[in-house]
């Protein structure tokens, strides 16, 4: 039964499992004190623009930000975030659990605001209180939909001006940076937040994240809190080659570009059907409204995350496809789907 | 230049390897629940004789020290040591940074006995002071020495007699069960702890620890504490295809057997050449004392660790062999180590 | 300018200082293990009805809530509360603190009813989220309403059937149970959750409020987790003597009497000046909307808090009276009020 | 039966009990914005002779210790003490509970010198280590011994030199700045240290003690630190009143130097009887080694603690004065310990 569930669902692009296997028996110092790994973390500073960025390789997106937000902040400091964001739902509290508070804001297409950030900053006013310090969006966001330019740079702009951290989790950065519409490239967002993240675990590698620190203030130590929270990978050049790859040419956004561009069949092809959609995603994340019968029917032939329902007789389905996901699989679902679907509708 | 520095240079036995190749485009559900990670579960609780057995697999060895020991204790609670106990001097404070005390105790031999952590326990006697609840011991120690059955079941007896857990950090198990000398087996050590791990990252994997609990109170919802700490890969499949494969047959203890073979040659021609032993090691880390101005010139054909100083001129090199370390690689670390040696000293 | 910015302004009820002075020169044993903290204990034991209640005193609010809350949690555990919980809103994050997230639930009226805190139950539903596992209430709460014997009842059932810890702050419990229209009484509230607290602070002792902890479960070894958190008092005997003095006679229940008939008078004056309330509170915290010009005349008479602005040109006030409050003082209020309203308006 | 047990077995000392009613009913600020607490802080800012420094009034000991070292601590970093260390031994866990290795070193007079940091600071080399960042000591020290002005000038320079924060617990302040063979001040010690207590709870008051933050660094947010983990006391006011009297004149001094010369009587008559002491304490805590027998009857006749046992027949026992002890009581137990020893002994 073919699966839309994640885009973690195979192993590594092919390419990548190449290169683990042709490294596999030279010797490599540990901890990511390795060759591969600093070429990787220098073509992650060509590709950023940022020849002075800090880059980590951490095994999963929660830990790099539980590691990436417990560093940023001092005990009585939270992290803003959107009502939707991965780190307040997702987490099982892994923030809190470094002793953080996470302030969620209620948020209609997953993003933040400079206006949004405001309201929870002006009601934070002493001691009484946490002390809001440190933003977090993810760009796509967990509902697919992407930052503008204008968005990010109006956020960072905000965050300078009243001393806050700008972090971005980029789980899923080379669906957003590869989306319909996007006009923002990884130099523009090394250039307007405090440190992002660039995902490969949901883009192509079996596992693996890649920190990348842009304000010198979060440096610092950096290694020693990996390490604090068991973070820090003996074998870390087997991230490193992963990294090596993506971006030794163009990987990393050919496997997002294929993301999308079949998420993107899957949407016209719905959205031919009558069906309306959460949220206007042109990312690799579709959540669709469908009536429950016919998700009763679809769960039959095909598995999906299910996210919420909005009224009495609807769910949400959540649709992702991946660097590997066939166009095959896609066109069948879509059959299926017209084929489940009342014509009177149409 | 060759490296005896650790057990984690290289990348993974190819069986390993090829397995991922062969599962890398099949679909699997995430975080640890596909078919692999249950197979390879069934494995373990067949190799360990204990079909109640939780398996989890973690991805490095601080992550499951620092999850097995947080899972297990109460705030107010400590964890106790051999003063060599990984947990105590390197893993950058992992275990305090979980809220818990370690508590150390000076060992000549890296072991515990149940009289050392007696002295411990009555040491501690009311509010004002810690709570020991849990022993941690390593299997090989951090200085190569194995426990007896007699010694652990001694251990494991004052434990249960003394309400403490006790936990076995396995990290270089495989060395241990396959050291001259080695009287234990994995059920033998299913039987005598609450719970283990059996490493993988040292012995063949690309990475990956097996946590084993066997202790029903330390069960519950260790899942959550799991993603709560950012340990839960969402490829966990990745981990499970390589536990597999090391417990499909006897992979796991063959890689682990040639590691010891491999450091019973360095042993026995290190020790005809008439040089001492830090402590007496039957597994894949031999520690030897030699001149400094020996070391200086070993430094520049091969890679090790030091170990500290016995006096003020000698020092403890540590070389460590793995897998992956040919015969070839030994025997040449022994020639050269003879052309350095003054002819008189045999 | 007289005060009514809160119920701690002054020191302690004269009954307290003179037992203080009585017992000054009196050796005791430390940390709470003297006669007069065992007499205290004793006497609220019968007071709330259950011989084997475990009672302890913290010296704040804060911190018994952390003691309490990070005593009974996992560390994947969350604590449920109404948005306006004093853990959610003005502990700095104590709680998050201790590494557990707090779960707020919109509250009208600063109360939890069962089909709230079912809500936020059934949208937790795996390990990849927190587990919602206690429920903090406030009794009187954060805007001054109390709980109903029924409404209490029905949360502790619920809690029951759901396996989840019922928590009740009572900072602010002797208004709530002195409080016009409050059916609880100490033994239905010993009889409703599983710990609780009666709080002195904000009732006339120095410092110092007493945690009953009800529940079996919750008891153990809570001398080492005060210990841990820093909040065990070597002179712990000055906090008993206070609550036996508080619970020696209906001393605690007289304090609050008066602190509501003052706020009571202040109710009335103000309703018949034809100002709203932001809340029905038959407690010592009243919540009074007044245009913002009115507010900005009273503030140079009187200090007192403000909280929010329901509109552009509104505020709300908080006026708290306590034991000490003189009637004088509430009338001279209600007179300057009445001066500053335009005669048109009543 | 009297009590040698500790410093804390009686309330306060009579000026400041008066206070404490003079100021009952007028109304103050709570959470130490009051007048008293900034008159006592100012106050104490003079009697240190630092104009600019922090002053923090909190309730006990331990709470003022973790919030200082978990205020100044980076997650990875720890605190380095003398084995005796009130840290390391007697608060179960309480830095820890906040994150932090606390790194012992065993040490024969309680006291630290540069060469023991230096030592540890040494091993300490890399990220897979905790990073040394604090050095904690205490004066009068855990054994009763005090620091020379020479020492702990040693010891700052040391720590200047290498990037550590110097925190000196000061529980018993009074008792080291009052010693026979003292030659340190209040403006030495803010001036050789980065921060430091002054304790009030062992020295004449209900409970408090007041932290003075010399260094810029760790001055910023420290009341929001202080909220978070339930420190912050509603009605600081009366912690403020009683340092207020405390520093008005010289009483804090003259108490001390009360409980000093008590101690001094029995230090000598001791000695006089032929019993040797454990460590050579100037201070108002005397350790003396006694037969177990005569520590059997003595303990029918008075309350002590014991401390360990240097053989088979002996123990140590602990004595502790206080600004309550009455002479007459130091000269009945010397007295009575006269009568229980054997003549012969003389």
């Amino acid at each position: 039964m073919y699966s839309f569930k994640n885009d973690y669902s195979e192993g590594a692009h092919p390419r990548i499992l190449e290169a683990l296997i042709n490294a596999n028996l030279t010797q490599n110092d540990g901890y990511g004190l390795d060759g591969h790994s600093e070429n990787a973390r220098e073509l992650i500073r060509k590709a950023v623009g940022q020849a002075d960025a800090d880059v980590h390789f951490i095994s999963g997106g929660t830990q790099t930000n539980l590691l990436a937000i417990a560093s940023a902040l001092r005990p009585y400091q939270a992290a803003v975030c959107a009502h939707t964001g991965h780190i307040n739902v997702h987490e099982t509290g892994a923030i809190e659990g470094t002793g953080h508070k996470v302030l969620a804001i209620r948020s209609a297409d997953g993003k933040l605001t400079p206006a949004m950030v405001d309201g929870c900053v002006r009601e934070h006013t002493d001691e009484h209180m946490v002390q809001p310090k440190l933003v977090y969006i993810s760009d796509s966001t967990e509902v697919g939909t992407v930052y503008t330019k204008e968005e990010l740079a109006a956020l960072y702009h905000y965050c300078r001006q009243h001393d806050l951290f700008l972090f971005l989790d980029g789980a899923r950065l080379g669906a957003a940076l590869t989306a319909k519409g996007n006009d923002l490239t990884l130099p523009d967002i090394a250039a307007l937040t405090d440190m992002f993240y660039i995902g490969g675990t949901k883009n192509g590698a079996l596992f693996g994240e890649a920190l990348v620190i842009l304000n010198p203030e979060l440096k610092k130590d950096f290694r020693y809190m990996t390490k604090n929270r068991g973070a820090m990978l003996a074998k870390g050049f087997v991230a490193g080659i992963q990294f090596e790859e993506l971006f030794s040419d163009d990987l990393y956004f050919e496997l997002a570009t294929h993301a999308n561009e079949m998420a993107g069949i899957l949407k016209e092809g719905i959205r031919a059907l009558g069906y309306p959609f959460h949220s206007d995603s042109p990312t690799n994340q579709q959540f669709v409204i469908l009536p429950d019968d016919l998700v009763a029917k679809l769960e039959e032939q095909y598995r999906f995350e299910t996210s919420g329902k909005p009224d009495g007789s609807h769910t949400v389905i959540r649709l992702v496809t991946s660097w590997a996901t066939p166009e095959k699989a896609v066109r069948e679902f879509l059959d299926t789907l017209k084929k489940l679907t009342d014509p009177a509708r149409m």
